[in-house]
């Protein structure tokens, strides 16, 4: 049987799961898993499964639940970020965050973002990858959302991270990992003035992402990082 | 002129600053700068400058320094990391840990590392790109190590990350930033026994790197931040 493996599916129904058809290629394609193997996997959700394959066919595979366990989180972080030019960078950005249990990626199209589309699907391709290898149980939420939809986001903690220096600025900690945080991190050519003071308006408090000026996705790894750990 | 663009050298002399080839090509070449323009640039030992370019050659270009500063660095912090198999990885690791102003990235050859060589040339040319990119004045001391070499590094708080469960760990958490760190990250096998044993013989300290597992550049990359916002 192969080594340790983490599969994803959404669809779960009292004691049976389902695989689609990328989880079927994996598991059984790839890996040879055959029936009565027994397999580990997620519904992204916080439930983590054990089974026992019973059934492959040519696009599906499923499984007997034998046990199932929770995996409770404290706090959730949710990462709204302006759409960059690298796709590369945005995927990679994706990977981590998945790895890290951050629960929400938000992308969003900056006055200076100097592009305004990206392909959801991919990225939750890329998510679920993540989430597999790293044997989580939480899928992020990856979203697109227009800037004055982000500005309606009811979340207790609101942070903005601003490059420009002369604005007075917290340093980034969680100090209370436990509650609900919303952080905004922006494009390349970094938040307009007016998206700034929207922000301002509406309570967001003013971080600092270290000394040194990081790009976008670097800034928002670091945070999931910070917000990872700070769940130990 | 322009934009902000942090431009690197190590040949200072007096008030004169020297460029090398590569620098001439970004900074002459792709930008255009040109006799009598301002420039910021930085020896990456801590030390950022102000200068006029005074002199352009076919390879090289020249500055007048007239003011410098001192960017001060409260810790240090050395992440030894097994060689892993996609230099993509590795670079990107690199990238993230010069933005972030890690000291020093050591890499190993572990027992289950699935290579064990590495362009050390190219990954100091990708920790420069990064250093310039981030206006940062501290350019990471890139090293390829054995094992043996790395286990006579006299740092004062030396860790290793295991993810094997079992062992008795503490989170990774920098209380003491303003000292010396030195953190061990496997490669995507992980330590051996051996090498692990060894360390804990040394008193390195087990820490976890939260509840996921992590990939080694993630894990790094981890660590490199939350050492990195630990300095604000």
């Amino acid at each position: 049987m192969p080594g340790k493996f983490t599969f994803y599916t959404s669809t779960i129904q009292d004691k049976n799961a389902l695989f689609d058809e990328n989880e079927t290629r994996h598991a059984i394609g790839t890996l040879r898993f055959k029936v009565g193997d027994q397999i580990e996997f997620t519904n992204g959700l916080g439930d983590y499964y054990y089974g026992t394959i019973n059934n492959i066919e040519k696009r599906l595979f499923s499984a007997q639940i034998h046990k199932s366990e929770i995996h409770p989180r404290k706090g959730l972080l949710t990462i709204a970020c302006g759409i960059i030019k690298s796709t590369d960078r945005m995927e990679w950005m994706v990977e981590k965050c998945t790895e890290m249990g951050i629960s929400s990626i938000v992308f969003f199209d900056g006055q200076k973002s100097e592009r305004n589309k990206l392909n959801l699907e991919r990225m939750q391709k890329i998510a679920i990858g993540a989430l597999k290898q790293s044997h989580g149980a939480w899928l992020p939420n990856i979203e697109l959302l227009k800037w004055k939809d982000i500005l309606k986001l009811e979340i207790k903690n609101k942070w903005i991270a601003k490059v420009e220096v002369g604005v007075e600025s917290l340093p980034l900690t969680f100090s209370n990992p436990a509650e609900a945080h919303l952080l905004l991190i922006g494009p390349e050519g970094d938040f307009s003035e007016t998206e700034f003071n929207d922000c301002i308006g509406l309570n967001f408090k003013p971080v600092m992402m270290g000394k040194n000026v990081l790009r976008t996705e670097t800034a928002v790894i670091a945070a999931a990082a910070s917000f990872y750990l700070s769940q130990n």
